[in-house]
């Protein structure tokens, strides 16, 4: 690194500026990709003015940037794969405001969504995207994060309105309207959506509220196979329940689960539906409907939970199936995927995956959002057990290959990072030069994130 | 223009070309925008194919292609200013798939969307965006049209999951995916989508279906006050009813309908609320939560329609308002505008519009999509009345000055076009740059519907 460059950041920045080998650690690697770059230095922004100052010093120096926060991506979003300033917009987390009337929030980059739920509470609000992990507002936003709250509050692409965007030339655009809704000329809001971190800086968001569900209901219903699970959330989607979650787990999923906790759940694939009404009998209407729902489509069991202790022990082996194959594996690696697909092509889509981890002898569990025909499956295995990863690999590569096949996306929440660059290419070849013409237009010299996405 | 280009169309496309002057005439012009600008030649495009050969035709003699369907734009967007080939898209109206399971349809370009809708109801489906007029889907992406069922199901931004476009290279990219939600790489998508046929033209699209509603029931509200109808507005949607449409129009707009039709609707600010539900008992519930929400927030009288015929009598002061102030003028030019501002400062932008309209003599009637904060005011004049048109032009600009300065955008729904070029120079002035840059990586040579948006 530059001298100049860190004497320049150290002059400015004082304490917010940090070498420290533990400091630099930490920002060299996030939640799932196995590889780690070290940045030369780490600057803490406390507001839009440092983030500039910390672009300035990078035109000036020509170093790369890499904006940071939790850490929680998968794909490698946040590693400094070309060293440089690891920009940590962990401070720049207050909630700014809440339109409790707009039913939106005003927020800085670094805040956490349980927390922007939390303060939205009282108003009778909540934000809706739960990617799982403490992750940033900043971060989702530059993932296009969603999860289980998706199939009926969209993802985090539905819930951004308005973006405070720092770019490299050291201007600051606002893209969008805390308006509704807009036709006001092209949408580069949405460009920077979903661009994680390649094209600049966010540094304040305008997001959606959704009112809080005054009755919620959990249902957890099994099945004899995913094709029929699946069938059966086609119907719930139809008859227009609109449910707030809808979940789903492979028989294995379940298993390990039981393996973990010495639980006794059916070892089946098993769909959690959660639905939540305006009103009591307005729930229970749409409870009898989902039952009718849930047996026309096979469902071997139905069990229903309104009390919340009641809701949460239900969900268990939802929550706990990915950790459960994890401590159950001590000292493995794992490896996620993250695939969407047209929902009517998830049965066929799944067995494959079925298939594919029998042939190879890989020990997998899958977990679907599946109202959105999004799934993820976890795979692991010691790191040093070359022949399985080997098959991980190739096995992960066929996934996505059939998924493109029938229409889908290699990645429907976890973006493309360093890991998904080649699948990017399979899925959308015709539009990666449209990508780094765009990318050239607000980063001439590849400055932001670079080695990201493309 | 360029004579060798006319017969190499007229070589290829035969009958397919026309430089008929009532053909010619029928694409001058839209729906709103007051002047004319005629094309050289029009081509009835049947397949992409014939889209692509228009373009390079285009390409070869640097000739200005303008997209268009149906000619139902109100700012301009298909007045083909620079002449050149007006590509009329309306042969390529065919629905190519239902997915009822996957809850879409892939759609040609000049499909218009009551056509989509009356395809998909025998599917249990229905397409949610609803502008007016016989729009097409193309036009409708091309602006990111909305209407009365943008509340509960959002824009054309929201429906479209996927588009083939046709390039002025000569390639033909699909942007999008047809999974429900994608994180893979920068999205082109919403790119494409509210461009006005300037980056590239839409030849397909893949848009999202939803369930027909079963159980749905009309509420026609009367208020003191606009304040009050758009409290009772933020109430409702507060409450989580999430109602099928939520429509407002001011007390000029009844009167207007009752001297055109001899009806005796109270002349009073007036909210159209339509709510559904799963089933019947739910959908009584709602309702009697709805009628809570209303009569808290100071509402004057309540009306309940359930049945169709019911339904539709009592839609009709907000169906005819604005052909009622049309047709009591007639000789009259008129002027719509559509403004979108965060609901909270509803209240107080449309008091700020009544008096402007008060102050400059002019009579004007007020329709709301409130829900989203979008309203509509249509003024009217002679055409020959400086005087009137003036104050028209100045109430305009000091309505869109004034959103603006709350937050809110120029155009909800109908687009820049030629009219609100200079109003997006107020809103996003540090954006055009940007939005030219983009404009150069797709058509660098400004072929493509040029002199729109900026």
């Amino acid at each position: 690194m530059h001298a100049e460059a860190l004497d320049a950041l150290k002059a400015h920045f004082l304490a917010q500026v940090s070498v420290a080998p533990s400091i630099l650690e930490s920002h060299s690697r996030d939640e799932s990709y196995p590889e780690t770059h070290l940045p030369d230095v780490v600057v803490f922004a406390e507001s839009e003015a440092d983030v500039l100052k910390v672009l300035e010093v990078a035109r000036t120096f020509q170093m790369p940037v890499v904006p940071f926060a939790v850490g929680s991506s998968i794909e490698g979003q946040v590693l400094p794969v070309q060293g440089g300033i690891s920009l940590d917009l962990s401070r720049m987390n207050r909630v700014l405001q809440i339109q409790q009337h707009d039913f939106c929030a005003v927020v800085q980059p670094g805040v956490i969504y349980p927390e922007l739920s939390r303060q939205s509470r009282p108003h009778g609000l909540f934000f809706a995207v739960d990617p799982g992990a403490d992750a940033s507002l900043g971060g989702m936003a530059s993932t296009n994060a969603s999860g289980t709250g998706a199939v009926k509050y969209g993802t985090m692409r539905d819930q951004v309105l308005d973006m405070r965007v720092a770019l490299l030339s050291g201007e600051v655009i606002h893209v969008g309207s805390k308006a509704r809704k807009t036709s006001a000329g092209y949408d580069l809001k949405h460009l920077f959506i979903g661009a994680e971190g390649t094209l600049g800086v966010i540094t304040e968001l305008t997001v959606k509220l959704h009112p809080l569900p005054v009755a919620v209901a959990v249902a957890k219903v099994t099945f004899d196979s995913v094709q029929d699970a699946v069938n059966c959330a086609v119907t719930v989607m139809g008859a227009g329940l609109n449910p707030e979650r809808i979940e789903l787990v492979d028989a294995r999923a379940v298993q390990a689960v039981n393996q973990y906790k010495g639980t006794t759940h059916p070892e089946t694939p098993t769909l959690w539906i959660e639905l939540s009404g305006s009103g009591e009998a307005l729930l229970r209407e749409n409870l009898d409907i989902l039952r009718e729902c849930c047996m026309e489509s096979c469902a071997t069991r139905f069990i229903l939970a309104r009390e919340e202790p009641e809701r949460r022990e239900l969900w268990e082996s939802r929550h706990h199936a990915f950790y459960a194959l994890k401590r159950l594996n001590p000292g493995h690696e794992t490896h996620t995927t993250d695939l969407c697909v047209p929902i009517s092509q998830l049965p066929d889509v799944v067995s494959h995956t079925q298939e594919l981890c029998l042939q190879h002898g890989l020990d997998a569990v899958l977990l679907g959002h599946v109202g959105d025909g999004n799934y993820h499956v976890l795979f692991h295995g010691d790191a040093a057990d070359e022949a399985t990863w080997t098959s991980i690999h190739q096995v992960s590569d066929l996934m996505v290959q059939k998924a493109l096949e029938v229409g889908g996306t290699c990645t429907g929440e976890h973006g493309i990072g360093l890991r998904k660059r080649k699948y990017l290419e399979q899925e959308h070849g015709d539009l990666i030069p449209y990508m780094r013409a765009i990318k050239q237009v607000f980063d001439p010299h590849n400055l932001l994130n670079p080695g990201k996405i493309f």
